[in-house]
């Protein structure tokens, strides 16, 4: 078994860094590959290197021998079932189908904190969060029912993290916490020590070093800056 | 083991279909309860019937005693983890892997398809899927890109649907395929075969018809139709 998980700049992409935490977290060796975001058109540097391996043309991709992995989920749901002792979902039945649960939602709901938040680990731009707030109502509610969701989450927890232990659950949340963090969006008590704990997490704190670490500036991934 | 499956109106609800086709192809025994879309304001019967079993607001929802799964890619990894004899997923490894990427991808891609096309069984629109694909070269590409990809899909299984025998997988292209139907988009011979298959699979074929018996007109499905 040898992985290589394909992934974007870490400063930008929420995809990316789910299974990466996942991998780091529980210990599963893994040749890291960063394709830089040079651009999406066919013709970047980005797509050429992806799409030989990914039809889709996105990371995260994870490859094992000949298998190739191409969506943030599948690739977790795969490691789950390669590495059976490693409670990457809760290990209780229940709690594991309430882990899917929320993870789908992850996987394809809050467009609109998507939109308007994009992950920036780098920059804190606390007044576009309240311009946003201010003007997109939508954005509020999708903030004000992810606080609450999440929320209800912990208080039901038995630790720290959203399921007990950290958990694939909490690496989906992860980029979604630090766009709150970046945009210094008000959040529940609740909330703010989940984020805090989850930014003390081990995985979670190595990824964000090394975003840090980048010093690039991605046009495309920078609406609201035009440099650093 | 009692399951309740909640679904929204058969001739509108891609999400919904399923996990029921999923069911129904594996005989697996469930309740149905048809929550009809009458509006999704907060103030709906659909949204005042969901939101105290889902906080998400939306169908699928899989109840079993307790346990609420709300949403259907976490329901149907549900019943494959619950039913391990059943063949939810394809048996070897790398299948399974390939078409949980494949099914991830339908979880949260082809927006533009979904946007334009809505799925509607009863209707046959092939003017407007005309002038959608003249008007929207995005839906046209997704089109290309799913009709390529489903094509070198099924000209590698081994049986008639995607990985083989009806997986999962089936049942999430399933909808998109009644989309291209019911929009009477032009399709390799090879796709234009598994829309034939598929229409020919029991459990498919069941719920066109009660597709078809529902005589039901929801104007906020059908943004081509003033009325049936
Ligand atoms: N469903 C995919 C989405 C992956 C995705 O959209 N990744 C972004 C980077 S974070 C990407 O590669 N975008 C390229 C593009 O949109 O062309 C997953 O969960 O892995
Ligand atoms: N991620 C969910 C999406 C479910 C979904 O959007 N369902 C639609 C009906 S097909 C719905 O209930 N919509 C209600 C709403 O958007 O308020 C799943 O896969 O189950």
């Amino acid at each position: 078994m040898s992985y290589t998980l394909y992934i974007g700049n870490k400063n930008y992409s929420t995809w990316s860094m789910r299974p990466w935490l996942v991998m780091k977290h529980f210990q599963i060796d893994f040749t890291e590959q960063l394709v830089r975001f040079d651009g999406f058109a066919a013709d970047s540097v980005f797509k050429q290197t992806i799409l030989p391996l990914n039809p889709y043309g996105t990371v995260p991709v994870l490859t094992d021998g000949d298998l190739v992995v191409s969506d943030s989920l599948a690739i977790c749901e795969y490691l789950a079932e390669r590495h059976p002792p490693l409670p990457l979902w809760p290990q209780n039945y229940k709690a594991r189908a309430r882990a899917r649960s929320v993870v789908a939602k992850m996987h394809n709901g809050f467009n609109h904190i998507r939109r308007h938040f994009p992950m920036n680990i780098e920059a804190v731009l606390p007044e576009i969060g309240q311009i946003v707030l201010r003007d997109f109502p939508a954005v509020k509610q999708e903030i004000d029912f992810l606080d609450q969701h999440l929320s209800s989450l912990l208080a039901a927890s038995a630790g720290k993290y959203l399921f007990g232990e950290f958990s694939i659950a909490d690496a989906f949340y992860a980029p979604m916490c630090l766009r709150l963090k970046g945009f210094q969006i008000h959040t529940s008590e609740i909330l703010a020590n989940y984020i805090n704990t989850l930014c003390a997490t081990e995985a979670v704190a190595a990824w964000i070093a090394q975003a840090l670490e980048e010093k690039d500036f991605i046009a495309m991934d920078e609406p609201y800056r035009i440099a650093r």
